[in-house]
């Protein structure tokens, strides 16, 4: 049985057990392979450099925005691959030890997206607490255990049950019902296969579009909407970082695509095809002088 | 004297006084203008309906990426006019009270980016201290005066003079010397003139667009492409933000264009011609079914 646990197909989650980012995991991949907890979203991206196949990491919160840290790892070249999303609900929970009161609380610990979501409730019910980020929000829950009784932590109810001596205090503490988290699937390289089948037509792709800024001179240089225009892709989404290193203000784009190319009878068009379509854009905006690479399709 | 004084110009910033946000906005306005400090960047852009011209409000920086707070404002209907741009270098410190030593320090004050900004320090030399997320840098200075002695905060260096009793400890401790946040000066409504001249032509603007999601069916729905596409600007920026309710991950976008819009040699168009160009933009864009607004112009 040692033998077939060790082959079991390894997937790098936000760590500890017990984050969203696991229970989104769950959500695809269930109990057919083996779950490694990282530190930090960094970490979960490094996982698949080194020791697992798949890591499974937030890319958007509809409150709180794009998460930072996912897209400064997609900036990098070498990254990874995309292959894959998954939406989640998000319902987050206040965790105390138990019998303790909302009067008693004076520290709060989450993870910063968490304390950004749940700043109405703090503010109105707890506007005195200290607020301390935590790696993650499970974290967050495991120092309660070594917590005075006057901490408290935002989470997941599945926390509640991860670790005893805890107790859900109040539910849907985060400002919307309304609170979604999207992620993405990454792999090392595109070679790589998901566990999950049977396997459905390629639907989207995702381009990594290096912009420069205007130069000083005033010529005009092409601009994002010059570079995606000849394309004919179907933009799902357009996110923007500045990219790392270089003049202030310069653009990295990550642009999110779909095979809606024609009318709408049309019938979505095979793997191959959309990955072939996908490439064929990615020549045409190179031949047109963009720094551009393929970083997902799914 | 006091009559001129109270005719003065009053520009709000994100407070208290010493922030980035007021040194940017004395870069621009000198002394010649009242600045008053508010608590919060929504607070800064409600000041503008109810009692200033003028507020100043971080957009973007270099490092952490943009500020989400000025994007959940600019989002709403009503938000204010931009009407300026301010560039500054970041060079973070870390503030003590007099004759403290680094080794003494249990727990760090800042706001949020500068606390995101100086993570490589802080995990080097202060792994264990507690980070504490205060309203802006200068109000984690000011918390210093009235804290323990292992308190520590990160704001700008000027906040040493501000605050009697308390010394600079170390500089620069943020994770790049190419650290620059970027501001926007926003109005109530597009006529307010500032207060600085003379008056240059304008070459910039800001649209706000929004894009439903594709529908279920697979029909084809215009992508920010193709509205942006047949309006012939030159595109400096795309930023995005989930819109505010509606389906998960629907589309705002601010869209950054500016004047240069032909060969190197043209001159730039005069305010009046670029504002109309703008307006025509706008225009074509609503005939095609977008959902945009014209709220900048600088």
């Amino acid at each position: 049985m040692n033998v077939l646990k060790t082959q079991k197909i390894r997937v790098a989650v936000l760590g500890p057990l017990g984050t969203y980012t696991h229970e989104a995991a769950h959500k695809v991949f269930g109990d057919g392979v083996e779950y490694e907890e990282r530190q930090t979203i960094s970490d979960t991206f490094q996982a698949i450099q080194d020791t697992v196949s798949i890591a499974v990491v937030p890319q958007e919160n509809t409150i709180f925005g794009n998460v930072i840290e996912t897209y400064d790892a997609l900036r990098q070249t070498g990254c990874g691959f995309v292959k894959g999303e998954i939406t989640l609900q998000v319902q987050h929970c206040l965790l105390v030890q138990q019998g303790v009161q909302l009067h008693e609380i004076e520290k709060i610990l989450s993870h910063e997206q968490a304390l950004g979501q749940c700043q109405d409730f703090l503010n109105t019910h707890l506007p005195n607490a200290t607020r301390i980020r935590t790696p993650s929000t499970a974290s967050a829950a495991r120092s309660l255990l070594t917590s005075p009784r006057n901490c408290a932590a935002i989470c997941s109810k599945i926390c509640a049950t991860l670790f005893d001596g805890l107790e859900v205090l109040c539910t849907g503490v985060q400002k919307e019902a309304n609170n979604f988290t999207r992620f993405y699937i990454i792999v090392r390289d595109r070679e790589v296969q998901l566990p999950i089948g049977p396997h459905r037509a390629k639907s989207k792709g995702l381009l990594r579009l290096w912009v420069p800024p205007a130069p000083a001179s005033g010529t005009r240089q092409k601009d994002i909407v010059q570079y995606l225009s000849p394309s004919g892709l179907s933009i799902m989404r357009i996110d923007r970082r500045p990219s790392d290193g270089g003049p202030p203000f310069q653009s990295v784009y990550f642009v999110e695509t779909t095979d809606i190319v024609g009318g709408g009878s049309e019938e979505p068009p095979t793997s191959d095809s959309w990955t072939t379509l996908l490439e064929e854009a990615v020549s045409l905006i190179r031949k047109m002088g963009g720094e551009v690479d393929l970083i997902g399709v799914w």
